[in-house]
């Protein structure tokens, strides 16, 4: 456990560090814009989320998802339609109201989700199961007008990393196999950057409006605080009612549509930057670095072209591998200065050329993930740095999860979780019987937030935690973000 | 010209053919949105919007461009700051002027282009010449409130495929070798779709509010309009002036900064299908297309099995040096839907095997662009497909020009250059003597739009087409979308 708490260690509370890491490693500007909830990507950040979008969109494409762009604006007739919907973010809407000088006809909403006018333009495009099933996705920024105190990536005003797929079906129980396998989608995405998560059903009173149910995923960020990074819900035929999507079914006869819909946004690489972060700044998995090794000349007067010859030969053989490489040869900075310039930047390995290495056709290779200096002879280190870089993931990833495990504790006594919960925060388990009464005086006596119902419930042989009677399921409690 | 005309003929006007074809095709859903002015890109129109973008991306990276990703709501204050510049959007802006059920403080545009939240945020940025030439871009939608007759990519009000780019530099000079690289960057991009152009510099009256000056690119559409692809901004000091972007010169001495920024937006996509498409529907260059090849079986049901298995063999064969391949074995259409619907949709090459081919151990290709079929060895399937490959997006690029030059001409006198108008449509040239009167007289009389001077004019001992005066220019002449 000494070790988890070493790399855990920010230096300073977790949204001090998540502000002052993000601005000065050039990732996201979050404080100068001049509208509150809104961020801009910088150069380096974009990098960072191209990079993890790549391999969300793959996992996409390889399931049968199709990538599309739908309009931002929503009429308001489109929107309200479903007002089961709306009601869910009528408070959370933007509104754009006029043209140039003139109030519109038709006041046009900031798409917060499209499920509304997706489903609206599905009632033309698909009419029978012959097209069936349909996985569409596409990437864009949505928006919500929050109230309450924003911060970086987490809670914005404009989320403008938002994944949202939509899919129709020709039967219930094809919805349920596609939860599945959009659970099974971002399992692997989130497994992919070593971000740990626990799989809820949440309870009714916390679905997203619309849906029949909805499963979501949670992290915990450093602070052991609970963050929803992924949802997926089965809408059943809610909006394909109201916008009248019938489709011709197998046997003939005329239904509507079935649909699920789920949706990723920014939040998965701000839960990436915190759950691998240290207080020297960011950790990034070693896929997707901008930059994967960096080398550092060591240099003086007198070695100055001996050193350059030898660590422009380093990158030529680490480039031959495709490597993303930066040779950093800026004169007014030391080399100490730049190990801490690129260890603040998540670079995850080093690699330091000095006369020592040059006399012994070796080179110094720094880990970014455990600190290590290993020393590697040159005619190793293609092998070396494939090994740490299966290795390099791993170790964010079993480090992360170990974390999350501490963190996440099942109880049958109220009291004992609460003393949890009011210690180590995190995620607690409790016994329930599945009365919404006995769920709300959890929520009340924890005075925390439900996260919901394990997938698949254990609680055999025990008693409710509020009423004693027999268990059914379990009810994760949290304090959220 | 014969060929040319044949080629060019779409069965239909311009218009008709545009809409249609785009719907059909399945590559954008213009008329269904219920919003005007506002489309969606389906998957197959995606894809090749991705694959152009790629394009733009590399050429742009290639050159030291960062891609970021900036807020789309831009603060009125701050909009309002280069009174010039929304002067020029004044009109044209949609305004959100709600969050919820409550007005906001601070009404928010819907960017129409982002000269000013960037320079606001460069004023944080950058401190010094050590700094520069910065040059930022990002691919984003703007937003225009368009009140003339809409049309699919063309004029809309979301422009849902917007590159902006956006350059800083310690002085003029600098901003001159800027418009240099943009306008070669262009070059090279219109070029790599076969998309002809025009380069010239704007009269000052139609120039980019806010700009010194700008230089534009237009093609033609088969109607003999012009269309405007992309523009370039010299915007010497008149943002950082207003937002006070100050930087330390290498003298050691403060100035404003200064900037250029140039844009492109999916007109250029429209472009690409307009030039190249012909009466069977789309004609995509090889390296755009999806599917490059598709591969249709002609089968009997005595031939199933030996089809089958040798169609199966063509199509392991393609996919081994990674071309895009599809093996269209639908049931439900017959051979010649199948060549109809792929031709519609602009795949370069089909593939035709039938028990023929087996017997021979052959295949017959057929080319989109010649319309062509050609029997090919299987053997010799991979250098044919190679050497198609090189040449198909020639033949595109080279009969575009032809019709473009064709409809591009140089005349001294005005009722000649009018009479060309009236027939072909197209570019006039004339010669200018430069004077502000001249110029409007000329588009009085013509009843045209300007697109302004060639980069290097070559007007010497001809006379302005209006007083007779000194030519010391020529100025461009058309009839505008």
């Amino acid at each position: 456990m000494s070790e988890v708490n070493v790399y855990r260690d920010l230096g300073r509370s977790f949204s001090e560090w998540f502000d002052y890491v993000l601005e000065v490693s050039e990732v996201y500007d979050y404080g100068r814009y001049p509208a509150k909830g809104m961020g801009v990507w910088l150069p380096y950040g974009f990098k960072i989320r191209e990079n993890a979008l790549s391999i969300l969109r793959g996992l996409l494409n390889s399931t049968g998802h199709e990538e599309i762009l739908l309009p931002l604006l929503i009429p308001e007739n489109i929107i309200k339609k479903e007002s089961e919907h709306i009601r869910g973010f009528e408070d959370q809407v933007y509104w754009v109201t006029h043209g140039g000088l003139e109030p519109l006809d038709i006041k046009l909403a900031l798409r917060p989700t499209s499920e509304t006018s997706l489903t609206y333009l599905e009632s033309f495009w698909i009419k029978s199961y012959k097209q069936l099933p349909k996985k569409y996705y596409q990437v864009v920024s949505i928006f919500r007008y929050e109230t309450k105190a924003t911060r970086a990536m987490i809670r914005v005003r404009e989320v403008s990393t938002f994944k949202e797929a939509h899919t129709v079906h020709e039967d219930f129980n094809d919805c349920e196999r596609q939860v599945l396998e959009a659970i099974d989608v971002y399992s692997k995405f989130f497994n992919s950057l070593g971000i740990p998560y626990i799989i809820s059903k949440r309870p009714e009173w916390d679905k997203f409006a619309g849906a029949i149910y909805t499963i979501a995923f949670d992290t915990l960020l450093p602070d052991g605080r609970a963050l929803q990074i992924g949802t997926v819900h089965n809408l059943g035929q809610n909006f394909t009612k109201v916008f009248e999507v019938r489709i011709q079914k197998r046997d003939g006869s005329i239904d509507y549509a079935w649909q699920t819909s789920y949706g990723i946004s920014e939040r998965v690489l701000a839960s990436m930057f915190a759950v691998h972060g240290d207080r020297r700044g960011l950790v990034l998995p070693f896929h997707i670095a901008p930059i994967q090794i960096v080398i550092i000349p060591l240099i003086t007067a007198e070695t100055y072209d001996d050193v350059l010859k030898y660590s422009s030969k380093v990158r030529e053989v680490l480039i031959s591998k495709g490597y993303r490489v930066y040779e950093d040869l800026r004169d007014e900075l030391r080399p100490g200065e730049k190990f801490y310039y690129w260890e603040f930047r998540g670079v995850p390995l080093r690699v330091e050329v000095g006369m020592k290495e040059v006399e012994g056709n070796y080179v110094t290779v720094f880990r970014r993930d455990t600190l290590e200096r290993i020393k590697v002879e040159l005619k190793e280190l293609l092998n070396k740095v494939e090994e740490i870089g299966l290795d390099y993931n791993n170790t964010l990833s079993s480090r992360a999860w170990q974390v999350f495990k501490s963190k996440t504790m099942r109880f049958t006594d109220i009291s004992k979780a609460k003393e949890f919960l009011n210690n180590s925060k995190g995620i607690v388990e409790l016994p329930w019987c599945g009365k919404h009464e006995c769920g709300l005086k959890l929520l009340e006596v924890l005075e925390c937030d439900a996260l919901g119902t394990p997938l698949d419930s254990e609680a055999k042989g025990l008693s409710c935690a509020v009423c004693g009677a027999n268990a059914n399921t379990f009810m994760r409690l949290t304090r959220k973000y």
